[in-house]
């Protein structure tokens, strides 16, 4: 159905679709590896025909489209077969995932991804990739995560009857664990971390010939990411927000959204892509680091905000080029903080949203309150997991209450 | 704006709207009572203008709509002042509730309200609640609950800018807990039973003079929910299916169904209500006594359904004309059977639901199994909370996992 290559976002090489997908190759052949605690290299794009495109469709007919509806883009999609409505009306997104909001008194956009299938942003992708599974008639899907991309799949999958195998590592947050259970997923639970997960997984998932959802390793995870900046670019009508702040752990939501953007580009529907801003929490704060010093060290991670938890940023090189590309930048937030702004977000917006999407709060605030950013710029905030998902975080940021018989409260609140 | 009266469901009183809501009275004055472990007495019921109604818009407009937004159905609410656009927008619903599944070769409708802001159909009642208090000009609302109602004000007062009061029996869920503290709620936690905070929270809700959300003691919380009967009638494109089955409770849920059905049916927009089917716990069937035997009785509830679990269901008598009125039937469920279900429910469909909305699927099970309904017959379970509200029950639901090293899994895997 539709024209498009892949594109080695290292070494540039080239490649037929139809030769990367029925090998079930994931990293380009020439320059991929996938080292154990490594960024990957020879991770692969996906790149269209831009000008048969626009002749098929206009800016306006585009704006037109219900976002979160991914019926709406197939000729953006890397998808051979037609989008069969019928099953894709199982899984529903939200009506419109931008808000307008008011947080201790900056107006500011909010893109919110909390109310997704699987209650994550992960879902695009996961959605994206059963449909490439499908095409390619795979009836398994693998992946390794720290839960969000693993109870996504596992959920997307059990709607769309497939089977999903999850490696996940043993710091898993229980709600997740449980979550991933529920949707009848065949669970790997590794005693080791995100980073041994995700190794076994390339491992076990390629001589199984289980096709492979492991994020940034299957370039199409990051064109189910990018169907954000769609959504963003129709809900706003066009207008996009001068700065995007996006919570970074492994670079993937990072650099599907530039990826979108870039699409829009090339169509000349933008002139400019918002500047990105990376936001990580301390403890797992590879980005940032890379940014600084162009140099990738390995740290083990540790932050309360599990989703963004990534000792080896999987797709570290591919983020870092959306920042610098944008002129964004890359900065680090303290587990207190972060806690302290998921506190301040749901209060101020009735939006409960999980640790990680906290640094996007606390980034915004940090760089609002240094005067870093005038106050007539738009800025939009990415929220990418629900607080439901983690209650153990929810339970070291709230005090724990004792109850008091009714007699006590009568005597308390009748007397104030 | 609208032309509403409230009507005493009990000794059919008819009484001035203003009158009711410029005194913050909730029940009829003249025989409306609310005893500890008693169902509520002369529970009050809106009526509109059906006439004029008809005269402002058609069928076919309303069809039209798009399901999930208050904001296109003023006509049928019982609020004076205009809808504020601009403040409505931060409270977003899924963008139709309606799908279409297949569980265990059954085809069957799902109406699910699982991914709503708070993630449980009662943001609807909260939502309406907080746009009357913001027409009365009043801060504070309260409101006691088991968990949902109070998670679901807790967080659309977090959006709107209100101060809200719970009342939360001790042995509420502790992620709801968690997620009404964390939306800034002022939490009385009470050392008793739903019973119990339900009747503190009415004394002390009428003393300082807080808007009370109390379920059905409020009749603008059946208004709210009667919404899902337009949504379902807009989505359906006007195509409703012969059998609803319904969580019941305190019986508010099924009562705000029928009389959004009646509503339709005032208007000549449909010609028959469907058969409403109550499905309840074992250990909380208020309802399905009443139902066989023509009397209350008051049993401390006891399930793992905390959301249905309810000794004296407060709307029991509302709730039992709707099954009558609709030729349903009311249905109790084993605990064993609700777990059981709520697993095939997600495995078949990627829906994690509570416990609660199992009795739906457990309800349509028998009944489908035993002959009682036709398989050309439609039938349409409401899903009316999210399953990561109560890990606990999810916990009990799914085995405990050991995890394994790479290597265990590597031999185990690979020498399949």
């Amino acid at each position: 159905m539709n024209e498009y290559i892949y594109k080695c976002f290292d070494c540039e090489k080239e490649i037929n679709s139809t030769e990367i997908e029925s090998n079930l190759i994931y990293l380009c052949p020439d320059c991929g590896t996938a080292e154990k605690n490594e960024p990957l290299k020879g991770v692969l794009q996906i790149i269209y025909n831009y000008d048969s495109i626009k002749n098929e469709i206009t800016r306006e007919e585009f704006l037109n489209f219900i976002p979160g509806q991914i019926k709406y883009y197939p000729q953006l999609l890397p998808l051979k077969n037609k989008l069969d409505e019928k099953q894709l009306s199982r899984i529903k997104f939200p009506q419109s995932p931008l808000l307008n909001v008011s947080i201790e008194n900056y107006s500011v956009q909010i893109f919110d991804d909390t109310k997704n299938p699987t209650l994550s942003y992960k879902d695009r992708a996961s959605l994206l990739t059963v449909l490439k599974a499908q095409e390619l008639e795979i009836k398994d899907i693998a992946a390794a995560s720290t839960g969000n991309a693993a109870s996504s799949l596992a959920g997307i999958c059990a709607a769309m009857g497939l089977t999903s195998r999850v490696f996940v590592p043993k710091n898993i947050p229980q709600s997740k664990l449980l979550q991933i259970q529920s949707y009848g997923s065949v669970v790997y639970f590794v005693d080791g971390d995100y980073d041994e997960a995700f190794d076994l997984c390339l491992e076990i998932a390629s001589k199984r010939r289980w096709y492979n959802r492991n994020t940034a390793y299957n370039p199409i995870t990051i064109e189910g990411k990018k169907t954000a900046a769609y959504d963003l670019f129709v809900a706003s009508k066009g207008n996009l927000p001068e700065y995007i702040f996006v919570p970074v752990g492994d670079g993937v939501i990072i650099s599907g959204m530039y990826k979108g953007l870039w699409d829009l580009k090339q169509l000349g529907w933008i002139d400019e892509i918002p500047k990105l801003i990376a936001a990580q929490a301390e403890g797992s704060d590879a980005l940032v680091r890379y940014y600084e010093s162009g140099e990738f060290t390995y740290h083990p991670a540790n932050t309360i905000a599990d989703s963004i938890s990534a000792g080896a940023p999987r797709n570290l090189y591919m983020a870092a080029a959306a920042v610098k590309n944008t002129n964004g930048i890359a900065i680090r937030i303290l587990d207190k903080l972060i806690l302290k702004s998921q506190s301040i977000v749901a209060r101020n917006t009735g939006i409960l949203i999980e640790p990680s999407c906290a640094v996007s709060y606390a980034g915004f605030q940090k760089m609002m309150s240094e005067g870093l950013i005038d106050s007539t710029e738009k800025c939009l905030l990415m929220f990418t997991g629900n607080g439901l998902k983690d209650p153990d975080a929810l339970k070291q940021n709230n005090i724990k209450l004792e109850p008091k018989t009714p007699q006590a409260w009568q005597e308390e609140l009748l007397n104030e």
